[in-house]
């Protein structure tokens, strides 16, 4: 898969039909709504508002990874109001600040539907496309930046694992099983947080905030529902369903750090103090009822539909089998029950030092 | 017709078909380029970017009515240069400007098209959404704001035409041709302009610039385009094509002033002084050909098309109607030929005022 077609497809799907990114994801909502106590917090504890805006009355925030709504309106609106809390106590007038909000996505993002979604407001809005893992605004322009569960999308799929004569070669399988392949996935998404970082170092005052919100994974709960989901994919391809040498360059983009290794990429980097960290423990769905399965598997096709039906050629029936398959085997592997029950946020708040 | 309908459906057709905006705009390209050499010449001669970029480093230009490009792309590019050269002159170091454009228009403009149209740049990007007859950007945020061949827009139709017992009811009729019609449009639009000015002068920054192209009524032209089109829908309405109380409540929400008029109304705002004028003619269609009416014609639907559709709940095959007679009538009424065969645009360059 190259990474252009990545960019291009690797988006929620777009508008407000029944698998659109809008009507499935209630569950990246409910892990937004946790972590937005926590930014309030350290927005109450620790931002220096007076100080950031000694040179500007505009208060700026940019939501990386926005999607279409509504969660990213959620999240900013929250900030905003921890803001307007804090100018009161530090005893600025709250009426002579202004906020502007960058919503950012890639360019194939559905931004019609998110300006068509935009409440009702007390900032200016603006839309900046493009990809995060590289230079997206002017330079020392941003106060605070929120990205919730979107680092968790790799800049490319590791080259290794697309070459036949690499040991890191994935051909029949779709995500990390083993060691080589899991090195080079573990790989590439440390070269994009380090880079990451050091571009939103450049966007971000000193003093400024970067608020990360990223699925990581928990010792044991193994690759299961991801396996389940594979397990489809070769079915099908077996069947004729789906093209088999397609499956070869097919991965999914996404990677999920363990804890530790994610400490140790934002521990290595120099332009941010680390202010604090959170583990979330939640469940994936409510219960292992079918509806639910269903709803969980619906989030998953909002958001890899577009890339699977470029990647594949197929349409929206292959799209049907597929995940009414996967909903079955989900329940078969019992996926969603027990020890896999449960998922881990970890959430990460730093502050942009000031250059020496 | 309602205010918000008209803000959802006075937007250039989107995508890259035969009736879209990106494939028809030529003509308004023709009248950009030549005033794109007038804001090169202004931006030289008067621009004072060092005192400008006192407080930043980034140069903020704001494309208003960009519609989906290219023509957006070719106007920032072009200001940009001359920018750049200016730096040059005052001995800036160019290397330590960056560039940030906020293209804007309606909420319902296709934005996900503008994105994937984005050319390479070496400025950084973000898309505004909403009516710039309102506040669209923080308070003196925006260097140089930039608008051409949109402000004939109207933010909504005069209330005193579409009121039955008003002698401005405009039934039967969608434009002025009666005085006091012509009088209720005149009045909005001043209305309008007034409110366009005083907003932008919360928005740009003492010394920076605002450029705009607007077209203008030629004394002597007639309506006689919008009769050609206006005859067309009577006709079809008479023939039960189209509603004929639905031809009643529809108005084309445009307003050309006299050069007189669009004069008085810069001369008393009190925000900006008046650095440059120009008027320029030129041929509307190169030539009285069928393909050049069918052009002129074509250009005509891309931006009314879904308003008209909305309006009177037609689909293409009534638009193809439509427009294949009024090209017919363009040919019959020589509309595009003789004496009505020029266009006339007023260009006009202000300077924000420094505030007392």
């Amino acid at each position: 898969m190259e990474t252009k077609k990545l960019a291009e497809f690797m988006t929620m799907n777009g508008g407000e039909g029944q698998y659109s990114y809008a009507k499935n994801s209630a569950f990246q909502k409910a892990g937004l709504q946790i972590t937005l106590e926590f930014i309030s917090e350290e927005i109450a504890s620790k931002l220096e508002v007076t100080k950031l805006l000694s040179n500007s009355k505009v208060f700026k925030i940019a939501d990386l990874g926005c999607s279409i709504g509504p969660n990213t309106f959620i999240a900013v609106q929250s900030i905003i109001d921890a803001v307007k809390l804090k100018n009161k106590s530090e005893c600025l007038n709250p009426e002579s600040i202004e906020f502007q909000v960058l919503f950012n996505d890639l360019v194939s993002n559905d931004f019609n539907t998110l300006f068509k979604s935009l409440p009702e407001r007390q900032y200016f809005a603006a839309a900046v496309p493009g990809t995060f893992y590289g230079r997206l605004f002017p330079e020392g322009s941003l106060h605070l930046v929120h990205a919730s569960y979107t680092l968790q999308f790799l800049s490319e799929i590791p080259k290794e694992i697309l070459d036949k004569n690499s040991p890191a070669w994935n051909g029949g399988r779709i995500h990390y099983s083993k060691k080589e392949v899991r090195e080079a996935y573990s790989a590439q998404y440390a070269k994009d947080m380090d880079l990451f970082l050091s571009v939103r170092a450049k966007e971000i005052i000193p003093g400024g905030f970067l608020a990360a919100l990223i699925p990581i994974l928990h010792v044991g709960d193994g690759p299961s529902r991801n396996d389940a989901f594979e397990s489809c994919i070769i079915d099908m391809a077996k069947e004729g369903l789906l093209e088999e040498d397609k499956v070869d360059s097919f991965n999914l983009p996404v990677y999920f750090p363990s804890e530790d290794e994610f400490k140790a990429i934002i521990e290595r980097n120099e332009h941010f103090t680390i202010e604090r960290t959170e583990k979330t423990h939640r469940a994936v769905i409510p219960d292992a009822s079918k509806p639910s399965v269903k709803r969980y598997a619906n989030q998953l096709r909002s958001g890899f539909e577009k890339l699977l039906k470029e990647h594949f050629g197929v349409g929206n029936e292959v799209m049907d089998e597929l995940f009414d398959r996967y909903v079955e085997k989900l329940i078969e592997f019992g996926t969603l029950s027990g020890s896999h029950k449960s998922f881990v946020d970890f959430f990460v708040l730093l502050k942009r030092k000031v250059q020496a």
